[in-house]
């Protein structure tokens, strides 16, 4: 995706554009505390959003855990849209905003829906938090699903790649 | 995605599988009929799912028009769940049949759910069809928007690549 010109609503993201590898932890109050490994790719196609890859794998194994993939939509006023699906069958829709920083940038979304495929688990809130230090992306997630309130569940830090 | 073994539920997936391009084109009662280059990638990571990319651009200049990414989930008796987002703004959970043919497959979903970002035009319902006959998949895709009711909006026929 690279070779068009950027357009000037991503300007700000710009600090996140490229791929991130690292370590992450989960932690939930109904299940074991986990860590994995992460791959996080942002793009974009000359157009006023920015596409996110995301998937995760068993360290050791390298079994492949969780994936998603979506759209930033920066709407130039220090706010953004994300939409984004999983293949757990949940489709997400988050607002939130978009903060340049001397290091690079912060991105802090929070769910305004969340839908689920008929055969999905019910998640009913998240946030995500995307926060670029030079070349160290912190992502962390929270989400309220089976019966639990808003909680943090991810933490990941993330080295730039090439 | 390769070297993973293929979930049993993607099997009769199989003949999706892979990387896709040719031109379409497009009509709706609102706007002037166009065509379009696609390219359609179909993935799977050992898992129960089959990730989903599309991108489309004008023929001529390259210039990149629509994108959406998501996931299929078969559910083993036939039928499938389909995920996805789009840049436009859009997130959407469609169900509908996995067809086995000589041939190859077909796979026709229609949205249970289309719900979209505050800033993104309505979109009220939508239907995509794959039809995958050895190396040639036809796509095509009916939308409800505009004021309209659920309308043919796109056609596609591309060529398994490599």
């Amino acid at each position: 995706m690279s070779g068009l010109v950027l357009h000037p609503l991503n300007a700000p993201l710009i600090p996140l554009l490229g791929e991130w590898q690292g370590p992450g932890e989960g932690a939930y109050p109904t299940i074991e505390s986990f860590s994995y490994g992460e791959t996080l790719v942002f793009g974009h196609a000359g157009k006023p959003f920015v596409a996110m890859n995301q998937r995760t794998k068993e360290r050791k194994s390298g079994v492949p855990l969780h994936a998603e993939a979506g759209y930033f939509r920066p709407q130039g006023d220090g706010s953004t849209e994300l939409v984004l699906s999983q293949p757990s069958g949940i489709v997400e829709i988050l607002t939130g905003s978009i903060t340049e920083t001397e290091a690079g940038v912060e991105v802090d979304v929070s769910s305004v829906g969340v839908h689920t495929a008929p055969s999905a688990k019910l998640v009913r809130e998240t946030r995500r938090r995307y926060v670029v230090e030079g070349d160290t992306l912190t992502f962390d997630f929270w989400m309220a699903a089976m019966g639990e309130p808003l909680t943090h569940h991810l933490t990941s830090r993330l080295t730039r790649q090439g």
